[in-house]
């Protein structure tokens, strides 16, 4: 193993009408909140409501922002910020998914300084506080409701950027699997694809760490025992406890412990797609992981054998790609750029863009060359 | 899934010579450090002198108690407890293994008060506030340096309980599996034995989580794994730091996830034979580990044959439990009360100290009669 620290002070509140410990929660830190949110959703399935209705048996302060994207900017994050400065809020509740809770990471740090939260992205700030952090997740996907990272994107710059740091971390996450009900199919599946995917980046990271590699071999199983079953049964209680948990321990430390933390060469790739595109941040991993497995078949054969061997029971490289390419498609997820309506002729741009935003990978690193092959692997 | 909270603040360092990141941890919380140890063994094998190079770094004022027993008592916790209130220490740092640590956490959250620490375990008194905590972890064992909870005993009263209470986490705990380089080959054998049982605990608490289970039989299988090899080859880094890693995840909240905690009744009973007979803790679960398992065949079959199936490909739970008592035999450990020195005299005394203890079990409860039932079990 590689020395490394396991340390996520984040305070999981897990299971069927959690949110009703929330009032109690919130009151620890002080009346004054500011409530981030994004679309009208959370209005729609009243979710909205019932946190309202907690801060209410508080006598709580409420300042709102609405109308995070999913792709989130820093411009919705400096005008929230500016919001939360100016109202001298206590706390910060973030209602909603990865992108919500991303902005609001953010948020909490900008909150307390006088300049654009992109400083921090850049490096010519470091965060000295933050305001209290506390989210309520409603989509099972990006982990980030139990880790300290956020990202973002910035499109003067046109950077997609993750960045990470000791004071994002949430306080408390409340996680009931009610409230992804009415996370539609198709973005059931990016979740599932995500989680996966924050497996992979795990167990491509740099070192031998056995005991993480089961336990990231764990995770898979669980998301392909029960994904595909939860994509034909939406509002199924257990299976969308098991994929919401699933979700959050394949980011929240766990699958690194005695690695220099993961790879993340796809996720690197898949921003770049999501940034000139839009994509969802799901469906650009299910493009780029396939190929970035075909790349690698030659340079780490073993691991990914092993993998299968673990997943499958078949200790080859070639097999395991396959099963993963397949359970994709079975997810109803794009593998190929053109799936996601991407043609041959925004080659150059991809190209460029992640070129100008450093896709590489932190154990296997990738050159310009490799860009290349992996944007033929994506088309293929 | 059982509604769950999955909160853990320690900060685990984990490698070879993190100690060395030892000062400067320290030094956050100040200059008055209350050292807590028990048998010269750390003399012998350097630590303490490591130990003792960091706070000199700093400029630390020490105050020392060793002399910590294997079993720990509420006579040194007490009076650690009064030198480090007259002292007025702002950080405990215990260096030694279970017991050391146990005594620590309650050291801590016994400084500030004018009470004895019994009234903790007795219900009399709860915790308001703890001296920082720092471990330096030395035997790959109980778990304990990641978790909040502590095993005390107190002959006066003929009882040893397990007591927990959030201000019991350490702030920061170091592991360097070259510390534990000078654990002779029983005592390692016990503490592999302990991580097994721990995992054991939380399989068999009350509730279904699928993914809780898979972990759970990831870190049994890395110590099936990696366990015998290492009991002969004792100075080996990289078994070492397994097993060392294995133990820790045993016990740090992440097996129980989705249950009502773990079911313990082993460990109840396991407290007992060390209480009355100064038996190691691990080679008390070995004891009674088989006999339960024997006990429970036919109340759980099924998740008995389940654990059968995931580790050893069999699915019956006679064959999943001979395994077990094999697995124990094969890293020398006790399985009967004879192989302990315990004679079929002794039957009543434990009985009815198992009864004044109330021990049962938190989801299979024991009754008087299943108690008797496996006492039989351990003797035959």
């Amino acid at each position: 193993m590689e020395n490394f620290i396991l340390y996520n002070p984040t305070k999981l509140h897990f299971g069927k009408h959690i949110i009703n410990d929330l009032a109690k929660v919130i009151d620890n830190y002080g009346k004054k909140v500011l409530l981030i949110y994004g679309k009208n959703s959370i209005k729609e399935n009243g979710i909205y409501h019932q946190v309202k209705v907690q801060l209410k048996n508080i006598n709580a302060e409420v300042f709102e922002y609405g109308g995070i994207k999913s792709n989130p900017v820093v411009e919705d994050v400096d005008a929230a910020s500016r919001l939360g400065r100016n109202s001298n809020v206590d706390v910060v509740l973030a209602v909603g998914g990865g992108s919500v809770i991303d902005s609001a990471k953010i948020i909490s740090i900008t909150i307390p300084v006088f300049h654009s939260a992109w400083d921090f992205y850049s490096g010519l700030k470091k965060p000295l506080k933050a305001v209290p952090l506390v989210t309520i997740l409603t989509l099972a996907a990006t982990g980030t409701e139990m880790n300290s990272f956020a990202v973002l994107q910035n499109h003067k710059t046109k950077q997609k950027l993750g960045w990470g740091n000791v004071m994002c971390f949430p306080r408390h996450s409340f996680l009931d699997p009610q409230n992804t009900f009415t996370v539609p199919k198709n973005y059931t599946a990016y979740g599932i694809a995500d989680l996966i995917a924050h497996c992979l980046e795990a167990y491509f990271g740099k070192g031998d760490a056995s005991l993480s590699d089961k336990i990231v071999v764990s995770i898979i199983k669980e998301a392909f025992d029960n994904g595909p079953a939860l994509l034909n049964d939406l509002k199924n209680y257990e299976l969308r406890e098991k994929i919401l948990y699933a979700s959050t321990l394949a980011l929240n430390g766990i699958t690194t412990a005695g690695r220099k933390g993961g790879d993340w060469g796809v996720h690197d790739a898949g921003h770049i797609l999501s940034l000139l595109f839009d994509i969802p941040h799901g469906a650009s991993l299910t493009i780029v992981y396939p190929a970035w497995l075909k790349l690698m078949k030659d340079r780490t054969p073993e691991r990914i054998a092993q993998l299968g061997k673990e997943l499958f029971g078949v200790n080859t490289s070639d097999y395991t790609i396959t099963k993963f390419e397949e359970f994709f498609k079975q997810i109803e997820c794009p593998v190929r750029l053109e799936e996601a309506g991407i043609g041959k002729e925004q080659r150059q741009q991809i190209l460029d863009t992640m070129i100008l935003n450093n896709v590489s990978g932190m154990n296997h690193k990738l050159s310009r060359d490799d860009l290349s092959l992996l944007l033929d692997l994506m088309e293929k």
